[in-house]
Order: C-alpha cells, then structure tokens, then sequence
C-alpha cells in the first residue's frame, strides 16, 4: 500500500508499506503507520490535512461506503473502511475502485488531461478500468461499471478477458516481456497476441461508451511497446462508426502513484 | 418508412409506407409522402408542426448532422438527411440512429420511465442499442455508442453478436419462434442459445456500464418468453459487481412506434 501527501496537484510526499492480508486488526495497524510520516511531513511543512481518499481493489457498494468485494485482499469483504477511519482519524474519508481513482487522476492531470471522456485500463496484476466523463467518475447505477477484466470473451466457453491475459502471461508478465525483449519467438508472440486480444476488447468498449481517448497503466505499460501496435490496428478494425476509429491510446503519464493521486482527489477535488 | 405526429406525450396520427431502396430521390418523395398527411392532420386539428424528427438504422457523424453509414438503406451513406429536409420544409429537422430513438421514448415515457439509467436493446432485423443516462441519450464522442450488435464474442475467431444472432435464427426468426412455440426441440435450443449469447451480452454492458434496467425491444420481443429466462440467469451469472447483479430486464411498453415517438421527442423535448 502506498500513501501521499496531495495538495490538489501534486504530491509532496510519499510512503510504501507492504499490504498485509492476514487480518483486519493488522491492515489497520499498518494502515496507521501509513498515514503517521505523511501526519508528520504535513505538520513540518505546516499544511492542514483536509481528509482521506482511499482507492482499494475491489466492489464498492452503490451507495459508495461499504467495500463488497475484494478479491487481492478479501480480508476487506464486507468491510466500511470509511467509517471505520472516519471514526478514528476525525477527518472525512472517501474510498473508491483505485483503476477509477487511476483514471480520475490520469484524466484531470495526466495523459487524458485535455480530452472529457477517458476510459482509462490498468493492465497488471490483473485488468482494471474506470470511465472518467466531463471530469468525474462515472461509476453506474450501482458501482459497477468500468470493469473490462471481467469481460467474456468467447460466448461458446465462457472465459474472461483477464483470464486469457493470465494464460498469455503464464502468471508473470514481467518474465514473459524480459523474454520478449531479448527476442524470444514464443514472448513475442504472446505479446503480439495480447495485443490484439486488447484490442478487440477496447473495440467492444468503443462500440459500447465511444471515449475519446484510453489510457493504459500498470506494470505491463513499461512493455507495452511489445502490444501496443497490435492493439492500434485491432481496435481501428473492429469500430463502428467512421470517426469513431480516430479514438486515440496513450500510455500514462503519471507513473506508480496515479491511483493514490487520484483517491486523494476524491477529497480535493470533492469528487 | 413510419411518421406520427406527436404532442410530446403520444401518437395523435401514425402512416406507414414502404422504404424505397433504390435511389435518393425516390426517398426523398415516399419521404414527403409519409410526412404529407400528418400535415393534413395537424391542420385539421388545428395543431401547429414545430419541427421534424427522424430516426435511422444508422451512423451518425460526431456532429450529429451527417449520415455516415446506413447499412440497410445505403442510399443515404454520405447523405446529410437533416440539412435537405430543413431547406425543403422550413422546419427544424434533428436525425438520430433509431435504437437512440427507441431508448428515448421507453425511457421517458415507457418501459424505463422509473429509471434514470437505461439500456435499450432492440432485437429484430439485427442488434441494436441505445443507452440514455438521466433522460438524455448517451451518444459518445463520435456518436458511435451503444451498438451491441458489433460486440466481439469470440475473440479467438473474431465473431460478431448479430452475426451469431442471424445464424441462430437461421435469418428468419420468425420462422424459428413459430417452430419453437409449436414445440420443435431444435428451435427451442436454438432460442435458448440465444438467451445465453444475449445474457453474456448483457453482462459484457452490465460490467461496463452498469444500468438500472435493460428495455428489450423489436419483432423478437414477442417470441421472447422463449429465452428471457436464460437470459436472466446468465446476467445475473457474469454480471461482477453483487449488488448490481440486481439490474432489471424488461420488454418494450411503447409498441412499434416507440422509435417514431422518440424521434419526434428529439424536437419535442429539445435533445
């Protein structure tokens, strides 16, 4: 887990911690220790913390507080982190999806920052998404929106895109594209089709909520060179409409801590 | 082709001609023809026309003002419907892709109008959708938005929903509902099939844009006993988020003219 010290723009300090997965009790002690030095860093520099944003992995409730599911940490099922934080810190907290959060701050000040309507895709561990329309998060009729990992791809057999991502990458994108690099056929052709794989699912999402503009993140964007011409072609092949095949890709801009950014903005930006 | 004139709220008189195929002028005329006496109509109760709206089985340009392409009646590719029509009736003239249309007027006046967040789907000569978000339709940054037909549903052979759905009927679904209801077992699979294809549809939408309810409409709404249980139970199977696997899945309320109603209401109600 990481933690920033946000004033609206940039961040002024930062801080990492493992995320422990055994219990509750534990995350909220390490959780303290993440919010101690930037507490500190704050007072040394004499700035006014105005609250918490918190971008978490996982389903929230429609009504935004309590987290339904969260599949890399499921000790957090079911739990309200806001509240539970509110009550100690006595400040506002705000918690959301953290592939919305990425999104909300790559399309306010990142690679999405002139365009209105930016769907952003984290590509990592796993495949997240959020939608960032006119400035704000769109987050459906029950906050579950903006999740193209969960995409079935093949209607016959059911799978799911983010499944077919973990085959490709036979659960280690980073050995996979080090492979690749060193001219590997086989990487290669796993990233060749990735690429067209992602393709083909941003094609269903521009024929779906046409955005401007995708914006990649995560681990995989530092190989994305390796997909990302297979992914251009595929998409522009499988659009609708005309002028829709101008939608652009871009990689972030904003490196590791978009998504911290962006959960900070839930509380700057009064999102 | 159909026209009504409408009063904001329902049909007040409704003509229907066959759509001519050949050529632009042909259309132009049957076109003249249909709005002729709805003309009469409006005169003769005294009822003043403040504008024409039209619906296409088509895409619009960006600006909403170009037909860009019209699959079933090429005639009008290229062809800027509203901008000939204005000049020849000296009316305000909007154009819009007809399943916009069709969402418009279920979910103002119909099936959705409870709703703020709904997804029309008309099944009928092929796939198409239409997504209007707090009373207004959603069209994109292209206008190319909400075409389910063209959902990818295998990404291994790339293959097309509409193209499935074609196959399944045979082209003919109203030859296959007939078989069905008279008890054929393989066009009662085939329906069920169908189902299934139209629930992980459904839920590739649901898990993107996370609606408040789903409108199916079009000619298989009638036989749609047939699979929309399947349908049901694979939303609610693929759809991630728990508390919106809650998203409801209704038919059509409007009738055949519910495209006609919603076109007329882009003057009416100013969209």
């Amino acid at each position: 887990m990481s933690g920033i010290l946000f004033d609206g723009k940039k961040s002024l300090a930062d801080f990492t911690l493992a995320t422990p997965k055994d219990d509750l009790e534990h995350f909220l002690i390490m959780l303290d220790a993440l919010i101690k030095p930037l507490e500190d860093e704050a007072k040394k520099i004499k700035a006014k913390i105005t609250g918490i944003g918190i971008g978490i992995p996982g389903v929230l409730s429609a009504a935004g507080d309590k987290i339904l599911k969260c599949p890399n940490v499921p000790i957090l099922d079911g739990v309200n982190l806001a509240e539970i934080i509110t009550a100690k810190m006595q400040l506002p907290v705000k918690v959301d999806n953290d592939a919305n959060c990425f999104t909300l701050a790559e399309a306010r000040l990142g690679a999405g920052a002139k365009y209105k309507n930016v769907f952003g895709v984290i590509i990592g561990t796993g495949i997240g998404g959020g939608w960032c329309l006119n400035g704000e998060i769109y987050r459906g009729a029950h906050s579950g929106a903006a999740e193209p990992g969960r995409m079935i791809i093949n209607f016959t057999e059911p799978a799911e895109l983010e499944a077919a991502y973990h085959k490709l990458m036979q659960n280690n994108p980073s050995r996979v594209s080090q492979e690749a690099i060193r001219g590997d056929v086989l990487a290669e052709r796993a990233y060749e089709e990735l690429g067209r794989f992602l393709g083909l699912a941003f094609a269903n999402i521009a024929n779906l909520i046409d955005p401007e503009i995708f914006v990649i993140g995560g681990g995989t964007v530092e190989s994305s060179d390796l997909f990302l011409n297979e992914l251009k072609k595929t998409l522009k092949q499988y659009i609708m409409s005309p002028e829709a095949k101008n939608i652009k890709v871009v990689k972030a801009k904003l490196g590791e801590l978009a998504g911290a950014m962006g959960a900070a903005m839930l509380i700057t930006h009064n999102l």
